[in-house]
């Protein structure tokens, strides 16, 4: 009888070893990819000191950050917490080792994050995420914006998912020259939320919180018209140019975008589109902005996401370090193939091979032949004990594909046989 | 400049990527090895609820287990805290898990956990640890016992150490039936807690310590010589059974160890010792105690550990599930081997390849050539941008083994040369 609550608390994963084995499969398929890429691996700490995790943040994500303490101190001593994404993380890191490292540097960050979420299906408190960021001194090409976007889709390739997945990418510039050339910049934050949150809510619904903030009609069909924009770059940049607005930056974005599009083809990739819907939050991103989605689930909303960003560490130096990066949170991911059955789920033995000994006279051969087997790359166990070679048989096909049975006579010979389970 | 503290905060582990490269391929070997032998990955959350902490902890790790509370909340809310090792969560995952899982069941994991460490160099409190334990119910051949050990040499051998590694094994049977042999069941917490700490202190301590307990003259002589006994396993039984003191579980002890011997050899390991002054803590273990140590080193003191316990968890069901453990502390067995230069460091780029446009003419091509060698297995980036050709020669040169030069001749035929870095 249990004597105490062993449930993992809400809002963490906790998976059977054979679904374990598949999440894995995709950690390992991510790390793959990135280094293919040419993208270095750094881990910082889960632990940080609170004023560089409050350095910049504010809001929700202030609220929501984890504390530490041991238990012998009181919360008022806590100078520590845990990160609650990469990003930070990697700007103090940048700063820290500016001299040790060579840039652009291109990294990999690869781990758990922690944030105080309200627990909800499909939503994680702790939570593993999968960043690749290029970060340079000063200037950093517009090459790795592409750069970036190709190492996320070619990695998606990888997990052979039963779904296209597609990129939609736009660029900050472009909405932020289009309100600048309509005299909208004083509304430009209410109306960067309204369009965040556009595909969430009905038509009317964006239509009457623009007139709201006070648009005119044609201010209005503008944007209307703009946040409709999606497909093909070129078709896309067309679109924006008939809706006649001048100006500098919206020129810049529109160029900008289709360079982004031109360097994705030239890597092979064509699942992506230009889409004036993507925003992508407020402050933090100041180019190229994308989201990974699928569009035959399209209430799973995005599946990865990033942009350029023009000053990683303004908080922590008065050096410029722009940068570009992108991010898989793998455990809502791995969640939601599994639950829409778009990823193969556990069918496969977790092991290659359980060598059975009949009795523990046989133990010496079958530690043996083990080995032999290891030395071939293949996952191996062995079923010791006095059990009935019924049960172990039994036990072997759960855990592995095939068994080999030793006995007596396999001793005296040296040879045996692999039985696969079927 | 600098505006705030930006160093990783003490006891926590940043490397360079270079350096992480070797970390991460030390990890990969421990993984690798863990597969290979048939043990299963799992990965419990590093949050847990308090209340699970601390159903066993006591003394030291009591103080030591992070608590962890939102921002927003105050210390008196925090049920929640970070794991300080893989064990009690195991125990936690068995009891939930139960019906869902086959035992014996071979279980790897590998992950951070958090002790509020007094920081101290090559002392962690976020630290890496890679477990496997074989945990069954009611009943576990010693068979596994043998497994579990022979497993973790095979990884210290994947490591390639310029150092030889020996694992000193001893059962607590031995030690414990010797001391209800000699009648010295009261004291036994205090000579256990003696032979614990006689490696670290000068002879004469040891006896001191054991004078002042209240020993007699011959019970002192026969702990002594009990200690010193170290080497082929036959030769240390014999030794054991030289001290004339009879008892049942002592004999058992024996006889188990004989056993777990025998079974090593038959996996062919041979670094291994039977070693007496091996206690390993005071409560957890019952049977099968061993630790690793680089004898060359003897300063470093044991680099892995483990054992085996009858009750894994009793603080959570009533149900007995006996197991066998051990682990590897990362962090710290990285840090004594890059300090003592007992491993391969940094020598290597941690790329491939670096293709390198000589303009952004080139790109096109570039990428086209990146993708081909990504075929082939290698990890590949690009040098983008319209710095000088001497440049990104000199940064190729810092990240990857080998450049690929992209110019007009190279885009007109088709053609071109890998310049390997020397």
């Amino acid at each position: 009888m249990k004597k105490i609550n062993t449930a993992p608390i809400s809002g963490t994963q906790e998976l059977l070893p054979e679904t374990q084995a598949i999440f894995d499969k995709l950690k390992d398929k991510i790390a793959k990819k990135y280094k293919a890429h040419g993208f270095l691996n750094i881990e910082t700490p889960m632990l940080e000191r609170t004023e560089i995790l409050l350095a910049k943040a504010g809001g929700d994500t202030e609220k929501q950050i984890y504390k530490v303490a041991k238990t012998a101190e009181t919360m008022e001593d806590a100078t520590e917490a845990l990160r609650f994404d990469h990003t930070v993380p990697l700007a103090r890191y940048i700063v820290e080792h500016e001299s040790d490292l060579v840039f652009p540097l291109k990294v990999a960050q690869m781990g758990e994050n922690f944030r105080g979420e309200r627990a909800q299906r499909g939503r994680f408190r702790e939570f593993y995420q999968c960043d690749v960021d290029v970060v340079s001194r000063e200037k950093l090409p517009l090459f790795y914006d592409a750069d970036v976007i190709s190492t996320l889709l070619d990695t998606f390739e990888a997990f052979e998912l039963k779904t296209p997945v597609v990129a939609r990418i736009s660029n900050r510039k472009i909405l932020k020259g289009l309100l600048a050339g309509l005299n909208l910049e004083e509304k430009a934050s209410d109306i960067y939320s309204i369009i965040d949150h556009s595909e969430k809510v009905p038509a009317e619904k964006t239509e009457a919180a623009l007139d709201e903030i006070g648009l005119s009609a044609d201010e209005k069909a503008k944007i209307l018209e703009f946040i409709e924009l999606a497909g093909e770059c070129e078709k896309v940049v067309d679109g924006v140019k008939a809706l006649e607005v001048e100006n500098e930056v919206l020129s810049q974005g529109l160029s900008e975008l289709t360079e982004v599009a031109e360097l994705l083809k030239a890597s092979s990739c064509d699942n992506f589109v230009a889409d004036m819907r993507i925003v992508r939050g407020l402050d933090y991103y100041t180019g190229t902005v994308f989201e990974f989605v699928l569009p035959e689930y399209k209430e799973i909303g995005s599946v990865c996401g990033g942009g350029r960003y023009e000053n990683l560490a303004e908080y922590f130096t008065d050096q410029k370090f722009p940068g570009v990066g992108g991010s898989i949170g793998l455990n809502r991911l791995f969640y939601v193939l599994s639950d829409k059955k778009l990823i193969k789920m556990a069918d496969e033995k977790p092991l290659d091979i359980a060598v059975v000994p009949i009795s523990e006279k046989e133990n010496s051969y079958a530690l043996e032949v083990a080995n032999e087997k290891r030395k071939e790359g293949l996952s191996v166990t062995i079923v010791a004990g006095d059990r009935k070679l019924g049960d172990k048989m039994k036990y072997a096909s759960k855990i592995a594909k095939a068994a080999i049975v030793i006995g007596d006579a396999e001793v005296a010979s040296g040879k045996y046989r692999i039985k696969e389970f079927i």
